[in-house]
């Protein structure tokens, strides 16, 4: 049996502040019904799709900053994605900023969720590594507050028997961290979705390129996908937003690390690559079989202990 | 104070079987006088460097496996090489079979070790990750039999104090595997050495690209050094040994992932770059910052299992 599955990687150009939900939602069907002429099974979409990239922002008012939050999925402005991707029988996934509700009390989240392709969300994930910081900080050029509206996600790295394979989920940050595809890469995944909404300048570094920028960006994803045997499909939110720029480069990327298809543009772009998990095998068989050749004995700092411990 | 190290990666081209530890050592000499000539405080040489790499022939007769290994540190054969790094008060690295007596038992490791500019070794690693196979394996095109004559390493990742930083070493397949930096990172490391002998061709896929190899050696050492700030030396035996030729592509590689300094033969070669061990501060205090941004409370897979197991 076959097991090619023909993704799209719809890249979406930026969204403005005063964009609404619905503005967003139609530029997603537009890109799915493009990826549907395409034949595609599968339509990967960036971290927080729906909005722009709010964490710029430093706000106290908390209902100002619920706005930029979903209270439910699907809701009244995603239905219509929702129903156009079942009409097709398209898979899909997509980030948004989750309000839940978990015993008796409202948490913040950076969510992705995978959605089969009768319409129904058979995996959520919620993002682990949030990067940035908790306070305005006055030493950057911008801000960027995540860990100010997010709470750390409470899934962990888990991974789903779906569409005759074993797929996982990431967000953003996630993917410059090892930890994350190894996990995922424990548990046999095959293709690895993530999305991402990264600005194009260092707000730590202004002298920092551009294009290291983005070889960072293709380094992580490369290593997870090669040192694990993996597919990864890595989606941008790109181009400005309110006066911002955050960097494109949404790829494909083999198992044996090469980029199979890459966005070329900042703004709305399908990326179509028919990915087959067989050819995750040689690799997950040869030089990573983990069973024969990791040494877990080894690797306790691991998790032992969270930051630096450095030697007398 | 300045931080600064020249670094020397002194590729070593191929050593035949009928090649002996003198007239390695002798080429490793050579290298050296150029290092000091080029003012370099420290040399890092390859896995292996005194033999050609027998892994890749069966054998079963012990004693002739055990005319590859060395049963003292320096020897007659490498103590010139000491003499002379002492003479020039240059630090150095390079790894070698090591037979080492423990608890009245020999064992056998493929070693490297870290000697100071007095000539004293003050650092000792044996590789964790061994790769190929244990027994001879007809359906490849040549052997790789590290599992036969080797044992796996029982020093872990540590890392040392030394010149003025924190130094660890890994070696060869170690390098494909980011749990071999990461626990090196999370002790601070601020440069890994690490030698390798990687044939140019896939044993069992003869059809894999030698540019896809050099590849996997590059995004497999520039996302280690990128993800947990540091500098990686990793240099290469290389050049066609007794009919199988090794890959080269030496390279020093900067705490941002970048190669700053890389070899272009397959010959005895060295390179070059200033090490500024303070350029890992920046990446280690901001997006690699691992106090305020690593979860181990997610990572608990990579520690409680060695193989995958799939959800089911």
């Amino acid at each position: 049996m076959s097991r090619v599955i023909r993704v799209g990687g719809a890249q979406m150009g930026p969204l403005q502040k005063s964009d609404s939900r619905e503005a967003a939602v139609s530029r997603m069907i537009k890109l799915l019904d493009q990826a549907h002429e395409e034949g595609c099974n599968l339509v990967a979409f960036p971290e927080l799709t729906l909005t722009t990239f709010f964490p710029r922002w430093d706000m106290d008012d908390q209902d100002e900053v619920d706005r930029y939050f979903e209270e439910e999925m699907p809701n009244a402005a995603t239905q219509p994605l929702f129903d156009r991707a079942k009409e097709y029988g398209i898979a899909f996934t997509f980030g948004y900023a989750e309000i839940a509700r978990e015993n008796g009390t409202r948490h913040h989240y950076n969510t992705s969720i995978l959605v089969d392709e009768a319409g129904n969300i058979v995996g959520k994930y919620r993002k682990t590594h949030l990067p940035g910081h908790a306070d305005f900080d006055p030493d950057r050029a911008f801000q960027h507050l995540e860990k100010k509206y997010f709470e750390v996600g409470n899934t962990g790295f888990r991974v789903w028997r779906f569409m005759d394979g074993i797929f996982g989920m990431c967000i953003c940050n996630d993917r410059r961290w090892p930890e994350t595809y190894r996990v995922m890469g424990l548990q046999g995944v095959e293709m690895v979705l993530l999305g991402f909404n990264t600005p194009s300048s260092n707000s730590q570094r202004q002298s920092e390129r551009g294009d290291l920028r983005t070889f960072h960006n293709d380094i992580s994803v490369q290593a997870g996908a090669y040192q694990n045997g993996t597919w990864v499909v890595s989606i941008a939110k790109a181009g400005v937003e309110d006066g911002h720029e955050l960097m494109g480069g949404s790829a494909i990327v083999h198992p044996s690390g090469e980029i199979v298809a890459k966005s070329k543009t900042l703004d709305d772009e399908l990326i179509v690559a028919d990915c087959d998990l067989d050819e995750c095998t040689f690799f997950k068989e040869t030089i990573f079989d983990f069973d024969r050749h990791r040494r877990p004995e080894h690797y306790g700092l691991i998790t032992q202990q969270t930051g630096v411990v450095r030697p007398d």
